[in-house]
């Protein structure tokens, strides 16, 4: 640990004096894709139960309506508005994956910005230069506590995007340095969300927390709230607290060179992203050899460990259960040819083919293989073995999703869960944000017209 | 740690089990008292500038007016309610504590209690029998975290509160016992806290969210929304992830044959536990020996190394730096011959009698002298010296606060935060609880009649 850094007021100095002019254009057009991703996300996922069953149990507690729910037809506060769109945008797997930290790091960030927009006139830069802020700030606190704060247990998307909530709302609302470090106060002190959750509908209390009480932060700030001045770094600060591993000048070096934004990437499958390298390996296997399922003996994963600690699940039930197995995802592409939204629902898990041959699925971890790749093996009755090793999985940085596959999944996922709301023009619209002057207009197209 | 134990179930299940009647005599009077000491911590601490600024901030986001919020005016949904009445009874550092952890167990449970019995009709009875299942559940869970939990830097109170509110609030809403353990589950993945938020605001926003989400994770579970099922024990519980020392037979061991509200004790002065018998002492020789201020050559404190640790403060700017000064509260009972709210004033650390007393206290540690106990030797310009010798502190669980203390203490915080209230009637009322059909009838009464 760097015993004398203030990284906490470094941060948040560096978050509150940053301008849209300091902003690369690339690095803007990556706050585009994630804004654009994480739209898609909530779309698609508006109408999973989770959200239909969050929104059902917060609607007796639901303030004046201030906010849009991304596809949905009811209004909260911006509070809990914030909660259900982040609950959204994470609940398929499909968002978007920071892979050095593996935080999926627009969920817990852009809901605040949406529900401000609501409140108070924010233009198109204002709200893409934020969220580049936040997801800066959540990504960069991640790199921080990784690799044992995850080992540890931590739901890094929960526990990190927090801080990216607190910094991007914090920006909107225009704290300066010494509030935006207590918002970044008030974001620890409120970090939460457990890797045992994940897989039950629990996990999304974390995520949807992480925007909300991210929103808070920032609110509670703003009005004089004081926080701890190292909040992160203290000797009981987050930092050291969840992380035995903890590397402070992460945080700060090269802070406004580097941008984290360009690190991330979106899923091209609804499921943990250690899964993509194994589910194209699979695709490709099936494509090449086509082997009759009675005739497989064996499939043996090799990854990287991560992919078993985080994956190695071979008795499922639920589709949920089945976005964290690798033993499902091998089974439903071998058998399907596909990795899509139908490929994690509970009907194909507990389709008779695919358990019989998710016990067929042996994983195997190998230090030596990074994470972005995999190897799989196929043994058939016969003794043939085919081998397919993937280097770059698709939706990686080293194979990021183009423009038109993003728009294309955006418009899967409208269909799968809003397919009322105009989606082409929402699209276009969110591809011309940087121009707009009130997004509020463009949050009200996410909802059907009425 | 115990691997096969599956503690997240048996502990729903008592929770869920248990019946009014299994409740002996003398913790059902203990639930009363902790519910009495509840009331006179919020009525107390209900217009300090943390809960006056927390309501300002939260105010835009109110749902309909459902509860009360104890001491004020506004009345919010029941989730805001929770939080803000957490913050008031805590915020004073005059609650109730469970030596043994140092949780202070009342203020995240009962909030949500009273927010319920306000939205459906709940006898007294269920209600101090919620109380006191919640006081089991979060002092059991921390005891099985303990000691690492705090020392690695978890604010206990927030971190272990939330399972009490969950587990409290779900008993009044009759979960059964495996929505009981979703509720435990939800409380997990939301634990959060940080001992570094102490000494600022923040630290409110930890025990006011305890509260809150501790009782929206009993609402969601109530709706279904599932958790993990190990969310305690499992692999990436809260046990393991948050503690180093696992020992979770405390959680499961002699349950409903002992319990940990009978270690609840009360405040007799607000400031640091440590400090109760030196204050005795100084008390007692003042009462005895009517020494004149400016005889006074020496005050000399002898007591447990910790003592000195956690209080060892000559300098004190603020009644905030005051609660945890052996000088201060040596040199205010000593002159004033109480140590109540007045005597953590501002006001009261700037009079320059005060401070030049505090000049002439010395303190000595003595590894034989055990925690609950202080001696103080009073030596005067003409050589005569006075000493006491204090066994058991008040408030300590070898002389705990008697009723009528008790009462006399929730008078003297009504008088202080709120001197609108009938506090005579609201104690008779509390006292009788046992016997109350409708709860919302008392907790009307801690508001100024309008």
């Amino acid at each position: 640990m760097t015993g004398d850094l203030r990284v906490t007021e470094a941060l948040a100095e560096f978050l509150a004096a940053s301008r849209w002019e300091d902003i690369p254009a690339t690095v803007r057009q990556e706050g585009v894709r994630s804004l654009l991703n994480f739209v898609g996300g909530a779309l698609g996922g508006c109408q999973d139960e989770a959200v239909s069953l969050a929104a059902r149990v917060l609607a007796p507690y639901f303030g004046t309506a201030q906010a849009t729910i991304i596809g949905r037809s009811e209004r909260p506060d911006a509070l809990n508005a914030a909660f259900l769109n982040a609950v959204s945008a994470n609940v398929l797997e499909y968002d978007d994956t920071h892979l050095a930290t593996v935080i999926h790091p627009a969920a817990p960030v852009a809901p605040g910005l949406f529900a401000l927009a609501e409140r108070r006139r924010v233009s198109g830069a204002e709200l893409v230069h934020a969220l580049i802020l936040g997801i800066e700030a959540e990504c960069r606190i991640g790199l921080a506590v990784m690799p044992t704060h995850y080992r540890r247990g931590w739901h890094i998307t929960a526990t990190c995007g927090i801080f990216g909530a607190a910094a991007a709302s914090g920006k909107l609302l225009g704290l300066d340095g010494r509030r935006m470090a207590w918002a970044l106060g008030h974001a620890a002190t409120q970090s939460a969300g457990l890797v045992e959750s994940l897989g039950s509908m629990s996990k999304s209390i974390g995520v949807g927390n992480a925007a909300k009480n991210g929103l808070a932060a920032s609110l509670f700030a703003e009005a004089g709230f004081t926080a701890a001045e190292r909040a992160i770094e203290g000797r009981y600060g987050f930092a050291p607290v969840t992380s035995d591993s903890v590397n402070l000048a992460l945080i700060t070096d090269r802070l406004g060179e580097t941008w984290e934004i360009l690190a991330n990437a979106y899923k091209p499958y609804p499921c943990g992203v250690v899964l993509f390298p194994v589910i194209d390996a699979c695709l490709e296997l099936r494509a090449r050899h086509r082997p009759a399922p009675q005739q497989i003996a064996q499939i043996v994963v090799r990854g990287h460990p991560l992919l078993r600690e985080r994956a190695d699940r071979p008795v499922v039930a639920t589709g949920r259960e089945a976005k964290v197995s690798i033993q499902h995802s091998v089974a439903a592409a071998l058998l399907q040819g596909a990795a899509g939204l139908a490929q994690y629902e509970d009907s194909c898990v507990a389709d008779p083919a695919v358990r019989a041959l998710r016990a067929k699925v042996a994983v195997e971890e190998d230090e030596d293989v990074p994470v972005e790749s995999a190897r799989v093996t196929l043994r058939l009755d016969d003794g043939s073995t085919f081998t397919e090793h993937v280097r770059h999985g698709r939706g990686t940085p080293g194979r990021k999703m183009s423009d038109d596959e993003l728009d294309a999944k955006v418009r899967e996922l409208a269909a799968f869960g809003a397919p009322q709301v105009d989606a082409p023009g929402l699209i276009a619209a969110l591809r011309a944000i940087e121009t707009e002057a009130d997004v509020a207009r463009i949050v009200r197209m996410t909802v059907p017209a009425r």
